[in-house]
C-alpha cells in the first residue's frame, strides 16, 4: 500500500447520523489555504493556531452551505502534526455530505483512507505503532477496564517498556557488530556474562507481557461465562443473583431453560458476557436434548465456566458417587477455567450428618482440592454471597490483583511479536551457551529486536501499517 | 413547563455512535469553572474566549477518562450567548458517558434537557423562534431545497418580513391607542385610509405566503407521488426511467406490480417520494383486488397522481369511450393533482389517421383541456422526454418558478399564525368599513400582531416553547 502523504485529506470525523454538530476534519499542508477558498468569514490565513472562527462555508456559486465554526490548528501543533482544520458545521448527514462534496469537486483535497488520520500522525511521529492501535482500542473500549489499559497504552506505557528492553539490547547488538569489525582480532567490546543476565531479564518482561495477554484479551473482548450444571441446580437464579434483574426465566420445572440468555456484567470493570444454558442431563426429550448439545458446545467456547451443583440433590441421593465423579470429570476434561458452584450450601451440614451418605469423605477431600465456592442462591441471595462469588470470579481468571497500573497485552499483533521475540532469545541464549561467533549472535538478537520493534513501529512496513490502519474507520 | 436557565448544562452535541472524535457541550455561566475542575492542561479560566486547549479529563480520584481538545467561548460570543465549553474526545459511547457522568456526580452541571441549548439560545436573544425552529430543519433537510429554505430561515429571511409587517402594524395599534386616552376627544391620530392600505399590504403578503405553504411543505417533506393506471399501461418503465435504474420490476404479465415499490428522486432539488402501484383494473383475482383497494388507497394519500394512460389500448379499442370516461372521471373525482401521461405516444398520429375511431375529437378536446404529457416510455426512454417529464411533474406543484430566495412558509406552527393573523385583518377591515371604535380597532389589531409575533416569538409562552424545543433532542 503506498499512500502519499503530501496532500491534503477530509472525512467526517464524527459518528454519522444526525445531532446538533458534525466535525468535518482536514489534514494537509494546504489544509487552511483550501479551507478559506471556502469560507466567508476572517482571513483564515491570518489566524493563530488553536483558535476558532465563526463564518459559512460557501459553494463557488456563493450559495451558503452552512454557518460553522472552523478551528484552526498550526503544523506540528496538531493530532497529525500537519496543518488541521476542524470544521464544525450543523450535524445533518445532507449537509456533511455537501460541505465535503463541494472540497472534492472544487479543490485538490482528496478524500481520507481509512484511519489515514491516525496513520499521518504515525508516521509524522505524533506517537508509535503501539499508540495508533490504542486509538482504536480507546474508540472500541466499552468496559472501565479496557478503557483503562487502553488509556494507558495511549499514553505510552506499554511502549516504553518495549523501547527500553530493545535500547537495551540493542546497545549489545553495536558492540557485538563493533567485534566483528575487527575481524580475526579476536576482541570481545560486548562481555557475555552481562549480555545473558540481560537476556534473562528481557525473557522475563516477555514471559510476564505474554502471560497478561490472557487477562488483557478478557479484559478487552469480555470474558465469555457458561453457567452450566443439571436442571434446577439453581443456574438461573444465580445469574440472575448476578445480575441483579430478572433476566432469565426462574422456574421449578426441570429443564425450562432451554435458550440461550447472554447477558453481561462489569466485575471491577471486566466484563463478564454470562451464557445461561441448558443442564447436560442426560435425556429422552429430543427438545431438551439438543439443548443440552448446544450447552456442551457453549461450554466448550467459554473462558470460564460456572459448574452449578445442587447439594440437595446430592444429600436425597439422587445422584451416586459414581455419577457425581463421572460428571465432574467431564466438565474437567474440558480443560477450561471451571469454577464449581456448590448451591443450597444448607444441605453440606445435612450431609456431614447423615451417616447413610457413605462418600462424604472423599467429597470433602474433592471440595478441597477443587476451585469451589458455597452458595445458597435463591430470589434473596444475600448481597454478601454476590459479593464473595464475585472475588472469585475475578480469582479465577487471575484477574483479582490486576492494577489500574499494570502492562497488559490486549493485542493479538503484539502477542505474536513477543513469542517471536521469547524464541529469539532462547536462540540467544543458546548460542551464548554454545559459544557461537558474534556473527551469528547478532542474527539471533537482530531477530529479537525486530519483534520488539515491529510492536511500536520501530520496525514495519507497509503491509503490516495497510492491515493496521485499513482497519480503523474513516475519518479517524 | 419552567426551566431554570442559571445554572451550566451539559449533554453529547454528536450523533450518538462509534467516530473518531465526539463532543461534549457545556453552557452556562459556570461552563469553564466546571470544565477546569476535571481538566489538567492549561488554567482555561485565565485562557481568552475561541481559543483551543489540549490535556486530559480526570475524575477526582486523578483517574484519566480521556485526553481531548477543549474549546472556550466566553459569553455573549457563543452559540448559547452564555458561557460554552466544548470537549472533544475520542468518538466512544463509553468515554462520552463517563466524562459526562463525571460532571452529573461531581459537580453541579445538570443533563440538558431536549433541545435546551437551542432554546437558551433564543432565550438570550440568539435569534428568534423561527430561526430556533429553522436549526432543527436544518438538521433534518435532506434535499437541496429544504436544504436552503432552512439556511435563508436560520439566516433570518422569513422572521424579517414578519417582524417589517408587524412593526408597521404596531405603529399605527399605538397611535389609535393614543386616541383612546384622549377618551372624548374625538381626535385621529391615526389616518384611517393610510390604515386601510396597510392592512391590505399586509394581508398581501400573508396571502402569499399562506399560499408557499403548499410548495414549502413538499419541499420539506417531500411530495408523495403516486403512478397510477391500468396494468402494462408503462407505469413501472416509466418510474424506472424517472429513476434512471431497475428499481421496479418491469414485466409484461398483466397485474405483476402487486408490492409498493418506494423512491425518491429529486427534481430541482425538491424530494419526489415515487410510489409505483397495482393497476385500477376490475379484477375477479383476489391477491390483484386486494392491490387495486390498495392503489386507490395510495393514491388518496398522494400529493400528486401520475395517470398512466395506454394510447395503443384506445387505438385497439380494448377501451370503450364510456370506459374511458368513466376511469378519468373516477381519478379526477379524487380531487388531487394529476398530470395524466398519455403513453406510446406513437399510436396518437395512429389514432388520428384511424377512420374506425369515433370518438377522437371528444379524446382530442379532453387533452387539449386537461393537464397531459405524450411519452414513450421504454426502456431507452430518450433523456429529453425524461427532462420535459420532470418540467410538466415540477409545474404540477406550482413549483416550477421556485426561486433559491424565495420565502416559503414550511412549518405548520407558521402557517397557523399566518392563518390566524389573515382572520384578524379581516376583522380590521370590517371593523374600518363599519367605521367601530378605537378601541374595537385596536382590540383586532392586537390579535393579528400576537399571531405575526408567535412565529418569531416576539410573542410567546412556556408552553409554546415547551412544544417547540421538546421535539429538539438532547445536546441539540
Amino acid at each position: 500500500m503506498f499512500t502519499d502523504f503530501s496532500d491534503t485529506i477530509i472525512a467526517l470525523s464524527t459518528p454519522a447520523g444526525r445531532g446538533a454538530i458534525a466535525l468535518v476534519r482536514l489534514s494537509g499542508e494546504d489544509a487552511i489555504l483550501h479551507t478559506q477558498q471556502f469560507f466567508k468569514g476572517k482571513n483564515l490565513l491570518e489566524q493563530k493556531s488553536h483558535t476558532v472562527h465563526f463564518g459559512t462555508i460557501r459553494s463557488p456559486q456563493n450559495e451558503i452551505l452552512d454557518e460553522v465554526v472552523v478551528t484552526i490548528f498550526k503544523a506540528p501543533h496538531s493530532f497529525t502534526k500537519e496543518n488541521v482544520v476542524e470544521i464544525s458545521c450543523h450535524g445533518s448527514p445532507f449537509i456533511v455530505k455537501r460541505i465535503i462534496q463541494n472540497f472534492l469537486d472544487n479543490s485538490p483535497v482528496r478524500y481520507a483512507k481509512a484511519g489515514e488520520f491516525t496513520q499521518r500522525a504515525f508516521i509524522n511521529g505524533r506517537f508509535d505503532l503501539a499508540q495508533a492501535e490504542a486509538v482504536a482500542d480507546l474508540i472500541a473500549a466499552d468496559s472501565a477496564a479496557s478503557h483503562q489499559v487502553a488509556i494507558s497504552q495511549l499514553r505510552g506505557g506499554f511502549s516504553n517498556q518495549i523501547k527500553e528492553l530493545r535500547q537495551q539490547l540493542l546497545d549489545f547488538v553495536s558492540l557485538i557488530e563493533l567485534e566483528l569489525d575487527f575481524g580475526e582480532e579476536d576482541v570481545e567490546f560486548a562481555e557475555r556474562d552481562k549480555l545473558i543476565s540481560l537476556v534473562k531479564t528481557v525473557q522475563e518482561v516477555v514471559e510476564q507481557l505474554l502471560s497478561s495477554f490472557e487477562l488483557g484479551n478478557a479484559i478487552k473482548n469480555g470474558v465469555p461465562t457458561v453457567i452450566a450444571g443439571r436442571p434446577n441446580a439453581g443456574k438461573s437464579t444465580l445469574l440472575n443473583a448476578l445480575l441483579n434483574e430478572e433476566k432469565a426465566i426462574v422456574s421449578d420445572i426441570a429443564g425450562t431453560t432451554r435458550d440461550f440468555i447472554e447477558d453481561e456484567i462489569s466485575i471491577e470493570g471486566i466484563a463478564f458476557r454470562f451464557i445461561d444454558t441448558a443442564g447436560l442431563r442426560q435425556t429422552d426429550d429430543k427438545v431438551e436434548s439438543i439443548g443440552v448439545e448446544r450447552a456442551r458446545k457453549k461450554m466448550n467456547e467459554a473462558s470460564l465456566i460456572l459448574y452449578v451443583i445442587d447439594l440437595s440433590e446430592l444429600f436425597h441421593q439422587n445422584i451416586s458417587k459414581a455419577e457425581f465423579f463421572e460428571e465432574i470429570k467431564e466438565v474437567e476434561n474440558l480443560g477450561i477455567n471451571t469454577l464449581f458452584v456448590l448451591n443450597k450450601a444448607d444441605f453440606w451440614n445435612k450431609i456431614n450428618n447423615e451417616s447413610s451418605f457413605e462418600w462424604k469423605d472423599e467429597l470433602q477431600k474433592w471440595i478441597e482440592n477443587t476451585n469451589t465456592i458455597f452458595t445458597q442462591a435463591n430470589n434473596t441471595t444475600s448481597r454478601e454471597d454476590i459479593e464473595k462469588l464475585k472475588s472469585k470470579i475475578l480469582e479465577a481468571i487471575q484477574a483479582d490483583d490486576f492494577n489500574a497500573g499494570d502492562t497488559l497485552v490486549t493485542n493479538t499483533r503484539h502477542y505474536e511479536s513477543l513469542r517471536g521475540a521469547k524464541l529469539a532469545l532462547v536462540d540467544v541464549l543458546n548460542a551464548l551457551e554454545m559459544g557461537l561467533t558474534g556473527d551469528l549472535l547478532s542474527l539471533d538478537l537482530r531477530t529479537a529486536l525486530e519483534h520488539l520493534g515491529s510492536i511500536t513501529g520501530e520496525v514495519s512496513n507497509d503491509e503490516i501499517l495497510g492491515n493496521i490502519f485499513g482497519k480503523f474507520c474513516i475519518g479517524k
